[in-house]
């Protein structure tokens, strides 16, 4: 469920800075609760402190996403390859543009709180190449010698770790710094992309518990294909463009969303076949997490979908009893690999992210979007989507 | 951490139908949700049921804090004892009143993610006497012969319910129908309530793992105050009430709310250290829970932390030896019980409950707020602290 595999050493497109002021934006955020928090009780600072590193990483994909709905909306007021405006003091400039970043920075939260949030449900060990949030509480626990079982205690914290930050998502997105009118004209988008991610999740682990044993494999890849159009085409990225396109027009839906829609929905479907790729195919240097970890947590991709549908028997039957086995060793991995090259899943997947990347880059063409804009949606489609592996 | 002992046959003060009115929004809430999610996949048909069923329970509390922290402010137009006002049309006027209704409406979403979550996190089987949101998941999964375990699948259920609920109750108080200035005014009261509910709890698990076998009572005793103002005092009653009244003035402080917290502070106090009592006390037909669940699950309250300190040393032991058991039987919770009793701990929380109950009435007196409202919140102190067992 943790669709961040492409989390390590790949290079995004940052410009104005971006990811830099969206950490700074973050930091500022946590500056102001950590004072909150700390005036209520010093048993609150590994809260904090937790927060502040896992805040830390992540490739800040769904704000520049934000962003450059904004920016596709907004025009290109400060000239198309001034890279430099953040240190000329952009910020003092009377423009909307430091809040949209503030309003970009809230979808990290969100973020953490799914990650976090998922990661106990998966029961994850490591997240961005660092003990999970759960079992960091863990070590607090077991750390301090205190009473009861030390994993309810790293469950609890992280339940209420991703709950704060998502809250922490609305306050600094709806007090960004906006106008009320504008903040509340965006609230559509908003709302929608966060009960779409829920009920994407949710559905993401009905699709596991519903696995190959009880389903064919023509459900199982309906499902996955669901999931993917929630958890990740819309959450991920549809959304996010729609949603600082509605910061900068004050409209939720129209032309420009639509358009925004043509390019979103397939590029997020194909990174999340990236990402499928990379959970079972993907070095853990790059990924930050155990090879074959996708595997072992049974997700229910559509590559390993296709592979069931294509599989022998002998094929399926070793599938269906790898999958979601948590004692699946290097071997085991090795050899559910091979199905799914075997079989041609891992061949059409990689075909479907070629034809989906192309189909989002043709539906910028036409867009009614600016120069800029549309020249970095086009990088950012290809960073999103590329064979790390 | 279920502080919904209260929950059972008591009768709150309502006027102008405002419980029924409560009940009324969260249904068009959610048959608006219901369309979107199924949309998006029959699947998702479990989750709107189970969000109905657990909405359709509850006191409605908070809700009325906040509604009648709005008439403290706004006064009394439609006269002070017009009870029928609701059934003459009154949401066709042209007034703010129904929207406020709304936004009240949206503290029982905020609730209703807190018990979910909690529910999980304490491991408890039950809630408003039907089976906790993660017991019925498990049922779901049971029942279908799903794959993987029942109770991995409850638990990921329950944390996406509780995140959808955390969710819609900003989307309803946001979308109340108020105007994006006076929701936007009231906002730092909004965010304030929820990162103190959840700090508080955080606080409750940190105070349950450093229980009486490494803290001294008089530590046990200092965390569980903590506890209660943050997670009880503030979330029940201080902070709604501020909220409504945000809502009527466009203001998130002032003398008013300082004048409402003179009152709320005390009574949310009192109200949890009521609840605490009946968590040990009270008859499972009103509370809706089994008999001791708190003694069970270990719950380190005031009422605990005090016996504890007025213990002699093989009460004491006890003491430490049946909290937090699971498999403390009838005999283990009447041996507690008469602990808590004999050394005088339940004679002191009822005289603290007393005292603080006048405190927060005295405090109504000098309070710039309307005649009807201070009847009315005077009504409320009593019927949320009086004795039920």
């Amino acid at each position: 469920m943790n669709d961040e595999h492409v989390d390590g050493p790949v290079t995004p497109v940052d410009r104005y800075a971006l990811r830099a002021r969206v950490s700074a934006e973050l930091v500022t955020f946590l500056d102001r609760h950590e004072a909150l928090l700390a005036s209520v009780s010093t048993d609150l600072a590994p809260v904090v402190a937790a927060l502040r590193d896992f805040l830390d990483g992540g490739k800040r994909m769904r704000p520049a996403f934000c962003y450059w709905g904004w920016r596709a909306a907004a025009g290109d007021e400060w000239g198309s390859a001034d890279q430099d405006r953040a240190e000329r003091g952009g910020a003092d400039q009377d423009s909307d543009e430091p809040a949209v970043v503030r309003a970009a920075a809230a979808l990290e939260l969100l973020q953490a709180s799914a990650l976090i949030h998922d990661d106990y449900m998966d029961g994850s060990d490591t997240r961005r190449g660092a003990p999970a949030i759960h079992r960091r509480f863990e070590a607090l626990h077991r750390g301090g010698g205190w009473e009861g079982e030390p994993e309810r205690f790293g469950a609890a914290a992280a339940i209420l770790l991703g709950d704060i930050t998502l809250t922490w998502c609305d306050e600094l997105f709806t007090r960004c710094g906006l106008g009320a009118a504008r903040i509340h004209a965006a609230r559509p988008v908003f709302d929608l992309m966060r009960s779409e991610v829920m009920a994407g999740q949710y559905l993401d682990v009905v699709a596991q518990a519903r696995g190959l044993s009880v389903s064919t494999p023509e459900e199982t890849l309906a499902r996955a294909r669901t999931v993917i159009r929630y958890k990740s085409a819309k959450y991920t990225i549809e959304r996010p463009l729609q949603l600082g396109a509605a910061l900068a027009t004050g409209v939720a839906d129209g032309p420009l969303a639509a358009a925004l829609s043509g390019y979103g929905l397939p590029l997020g479907e194909a990174f999340q076949l990236r990402d499928d790729v990379l959970g079972v195919f993907g070095d853990p240097a790059t990924t930050g997490k155990p090879a074959g970890d996708d595997l072992r947590e049974g997700k229910q991709t559509v590559l390993v979908a296709l592979a069931a549908q294509q599989a022998t028997e002998a094929q399926g039957k070793a599938l269906r009893d790898g999958l979601g086995d948590p004692a699946l060793d290097e071997a085991g991995v090795g050899e559910l690999r091979s199905i799914i090259t075997r079989t041609g899943a891992l061949a059409e997947v990689e075909e479907r992210i070629s034809e989906l990347t192309r189909t989002a880059l043709a539906a910028l063409e036409p867009a009614p979007i600016t120069a800029e804009s549309r020249a970095v949606l086009a990088e950012l489609a290809v960073a999103a989507t590329a064979r790390k592996v």
